[in-house]
């Protein structure tokens, strides 16, 4: 297209091969087991959820400096914004099927940063399932930006929804919480009483999450709500109760916590509002009935996810919004300064 | 999730109301209609192509600077960066039905420019018959940054390929060429000779493509080949030909051109060259055997587009590589300083 700037989208201003050259190269080799992809020669892909499935579209965006680190490694940087979406659709119980990429890159990006960044992309296909099947590739003069949109699927009809939860189903969350928030915090700076092992595993959940693909699908028929953890524990939380109508009763000394932020913790107490309500877990967090407790244990260990039951819906109080309620040993609940951040770029999420 | 920044995405930090009022009152609204956006109150969206049918899917971002002038109407900005992706749909056959929507937002974003961007979108989704069905808002330090995914549907295994034309098939091109380049050049100040009224409508066919969605669909079983023209007529016929392994053939005289494109390429006939290769037309170019001309007329009748014959498909030079010629009226080839932008942004696209 025209460009509406002289030094927009030129290639021959930057240090970059052309278009065509970064795709051939680097791209379309990730779309080649895709048919419908088309090699990433046409202008558009097709895709067809298998008979008796439906699709499931997720989009977000990361944008350099406000969800990942300037000086983080473009590899990670690629499986972040993939895995966010993954998270997603895994909590909605659908299978990662394909995805396309929109990448925007400032004009200081050197080839290297792109194949990091593609090779990054190749390891969590294989290991995910997926494929790239479309996109584009611009130049900017505002900072990185990777919008992804992912696809996945699920039985017709099936799809995970955060309504739906019945009062008495018993709470549930995978892997462990608070790990991410308590990294990012680490790395700027928020590390004091932490030994150098334990930064750098906090920091790795920040820049890794691990999305929960293989229990997500399985969820289907058995919780009866759920979402990914991506605002923090309780604001998600939140959204769930919020949905499904009910109160939810949060067995504090359950919430899983790794050893590493159970260290952080124990440093300083106040570490436990940025553990629970930091976000960027990328867990699951689901309701189900109690009486489903020995089919998700088994679940869990099919899939090799640690899940944690931490708690119980409840009726709402009446004329009261639901609420959620964290408490302590003893019963007392605790006060959060923060619920979560409501901020851009997670409402629609 | 956990901003790597303090000025991250704190709505608070600017002068808009929180992301979940934003949302709940410019954008839920339009994605009303489809059952399966679930109000942007869930995190996925669910969609089944119709039986029979299989989803085409694209993706194209639009950057403030790069793609639109920072000074553009947002309701227009909207309207550009859904057209530029319906576009693509239209001339692979694919009718549109729903879209995902990362809006990245400079923190002086106003509540009255996303009033006006939601607009925008709202008018062109009951001109289209598009639904907004999911995505995702973020504040940004860069610049305003729509990032679209649209979905559409064909008939499954017909959609329409850059490959596919034969030798001796004629060529073919909807609405008229070369408007949006001389309106943006006008809109920079080379206006030399054009009075307003030509300037304003060029600008208009800059800022709002026509995508041809009515006669897309239509062009299955009719069309061999099709794409959009986004990178310049020239090399957007090259992809075609490079696809489909031909040489093309074009009357430089039959090049449908407006009225005032006329005038100001009678004015500067250097403007010529801006107009064949200067891109963001968003018409249908393509291949269609000889024998088919009375019932593409028909169609263009029926569907009221403009189409206009410009030229025939040849098998290429032995050894050569395809080629676009385009013909003057003497029979001489017309030579171009460009044959379109190769920058990054159109390459998987």
């Amino acid at each position: 297209m025209v460009q509406a700037s002289d030094a927009g989208d030129d290639p021959s201003a930057g240090t970059l091969p052309s278009e065509f050259a970064l795709i051939a190269r680097y791209f379309a080799p990730l779309a080649r087991r895709f048919p419908g992809a088309y090699g990433l020669r046409d202008d558009v892909a097709v895709i067809a959820p298998s008979p008796g499935a439906e699709l499931v579209v997720k989009s977000d965006a990361v944008i350099c400096g406000v969800h990942v680190l300037p000086d983080d490694p473009p590899d990670l940087v690629a499986r972040k914004a993939l895995r966010m979406n993954l998270s997603d659709l895994a909590a909605k119980g659908a299978a990662p099927r394909a995805y396309l990429l929109d990448l925007m890159l400032p004009r200081a990006t050197t080839e290297e940063w792109i194949a990091s960044f593609a090779r990054g992309l190749a390891q969590d296909q294989a290991e995910f399932g997926v494929d790239l099947i479309g996109g584009d590739t611009d130049a900017t003069p505002g900072p990185l930006t990777v919008a992804i949109m992912a696809l996945g699927e699920v039985p017709a009809g099936r799809v995970l929804r955060r309504g739906g939860a019945c009062a008495g189903d018993a709470l549930f969350v995978t892997g462990t919480i608070g790990d991410a928030a308590l990294g990012l915090a680490a790395l700027r700076g928020a590390a004091s009483g932490l030994d150098p092992a334990s930064v750098a595993w906090l920091a790795d959940r920040y820049r890794l999450p691990q999305p929960r693909v293989a229990l997500g699908p399985r969820l289907i028929g058995v919780a009866t709500a759920a979402l990914d953890v991506s605002d923090g524990l309780v604001a998600d939380l939140g959204h769930l109760c919020e949905a499904s109508n009910l109160d939810a009763i949060v067995d504090g000394g359950r919430i899983p916590l790794s050893p590493a932020a159970r260290a952080a913790i124990a440093n300083d107490p106040a570490r436990l509002t940025i553990a629970l309500t930091g976000g960027d877990d990328y867990e699951i967090v689901f309701a189900a009935p109690p009486a489903a407790c020995g089919t998700i244990a088994a679940l869990a260990e099919a899939t090799r996810t640690p899940v944690t039951e931490i708690g119980r819906l409840a009726a709402p109080q009446p004329g009261a919004p639901p609420a959620v309620t964290v408490r302590d040993s003893s019963g007392a609940p605790y006060a959060f300064s923060s619920t979560g951040w409501t901020h851009f770029g997670r409402g629609r999420g």
